[in-house]
């Protein structure tokens, strides 16, 4: 299910409005098809593993991180019947599917065809559609939080110089991270006072371009704006969002507990009575700051060091 | 080498005013004999060694951390004498001695006595005699910074709360850092504000009582005082400092740069607008900040990191 997680990591970001979905199709321990949406949404990762597979996709295991979906669309069939057409003999779902056309609709159909079914409770697969997910439970896209920070917490000297903070490895990474998500936000200070392109500058990632938004309640030029964080809910189609400050954005977003992600690169270096990389969010009891955040991901990136963190709801 | 270095940690801190030192005596791949730095600096570890292997020492080869010494004293004999008389048939030495009084002497005799010596350049040896090769080169100790800080930096809130940013665990971590150093130091502020106990709360290193100095130009009731950081020279017989804060003592040790080691925990916590963690350092060109530090360690405790960064010189 871990493989077919990091396959569904290519459907990202393009595979929008639609789920990112992974399939791996194995059959006597090899791996026969692979699959993953397809950008605009299809075909979907089954059908096209098992376009993949051709007949050996006849008594194979389907390994597919969401459940097959149900529903007959004028853009192709359901996936539960393509599976049980195609012969396989057993299906092995990562996650269910909320969406109220499927919802169970997919599972009842592949076992009333005779297909054995299995449901694994599978955080890999589940991160793998973090974005979908939260659209669907709370309507509103996954926000990653960004933070490139000095040891001591800056993300700019006291004169506002903040390039660069990290390595060519780390931003490299940043630019990489944009390319996985639908939009990218930034506050209206950062907006006007760095003009910041927040394009992908990645060989053979150029075509990945976020939706620009920014946090004001003024018109941006070049860009689409919100007033509040909570309007992040009228970002129709968005599942991916990647907030990247500066520290008044990122205190808005945190207050209104709307971060489900934080990504922290940390450069060794000590700037000293710098800005600090949030700004005040009237926290007056310490115990209130605990029991938030799970150390999920780490990485070195040069001398940078990376580490993601997940809000535990 | 480095099982020798990781022996010589041993001693510390009860090894001073002597360095801590460690020896591993091998004989056809056999360990042989173990020994490091005993408290109050006498038998030295070349001896401790040769006691624990007896007669198993003839042919045997010597790892040792640090140059064996040349100078008999009234306290023992000298390690280079005791190495040739015990039959040691190889000595294999991690970093030269500073010490005049050895300074090579030790090397040109063992040889002189027909025992064949090998120089490594041995970072694990250099970093287990970090205190003794700063005070000898430098004049004055080595110096650990700790910070205990939250993602953003912060090691208090605005309203002065810090009990607690990081768990039991580094919590206990602490400790045994602090039971590792000959002093700690607070600045002024912390002492008389939180009353810093500055002990070691560790079942079985209650007897490492570390020497407790103030950054401060008023006496300091239960501890000793230095007025400016560069006074650290005047902490007779101490290789290892832990200064632990606050930020304005952070900043101060770090302007006058006499920091050689920090020692980051970091909470999974997000604080925003709290109490950074360094006070100002007055730097206005940030690639001034760059090349400084380099990563060492990492370790988890608990759900706080532990980073160690050295100073580069």
């Amino acid at each position: 299910m871990a493989a077919a997680a990091r396959l569904a990591s290519r459907a990202r970001p393009l595979s929008r409005p639609n789920p990112g979905v992974g399939c791996l199709l194995v059959k006597d321990t090899i791996v026969v098809g692979r699959g993953w949406t397809q950008p605009g949404g299809r075909p979907h990762a089954e059908a096209a593993a098992i376009a993949q597979a051709g007949v050996a996709a006849r008594g194979a295991t389907a390994y597919v991180t969401l459940e097959p979906c149900a529903h007959q669309s004028p853009r192709g069939p359901a996936c539960s019947k393509v599976l049980s057409e195609a012969g396989i003999a057993r299906v092995v779902v990562g996650a269910k599917d909320p969406d109220p056309r499927t919802a169970g609709a997919g599972i009842t159909h592949l076992r009333s065809a005779g297909v054995t079914v299995e449901m694994l409770a599978s955080t890999a697969a589940t991160d793998s559609l973090s974005g979908y997910l939260t659209r669907t439970a709370l309507a509103r896209p996954h926000v990653t939080l960004k933070l490139a920070i000095s040891l001591d917490g800056c993300i700019a000297l006291a004169n506002g110089e903040s390039q660069w903070i990290t390595g060519e490895a780390a931003r490299a990474h940043v630019h990489s991270q944009r390319a996985r998500a639908d939009a990218i936000l930034v506050g209206g200070g950062s907006w006007r006072s760095d003009a910041p392109r927040l394009d992908v500058r990645l060989s053979g990632l150029e075509h990945c371009i976020p939706e620009r938004w920014v946090l004001t309640s003024k018109a941006a030029d070049g860009a689409r704006n919100i007033a509040a964080p909570a309007d992040i809910a009228q970002m129709d189609g968005v599942q991916y969002l990647y907030v990247e400050g500066g520290a008044q954005t990122a205190a808005s977003f945190l207050a209104a507990d709307l971060v489900d992600r934080i990504e922290l690169y940390r450069a060794p270096i000590i700037i000293g009575g710098g800005k600090p990389a949030i700004a005040d969010l009237g926290l007056t009891d310490l115990a209130a700051a605990h029991g938030r955040w799970q150390h999920t991901e780490r990485r070195q990136l040069g001398s940078d060091s990376f580490d993601a963190y997940r809000r535990t709801r």
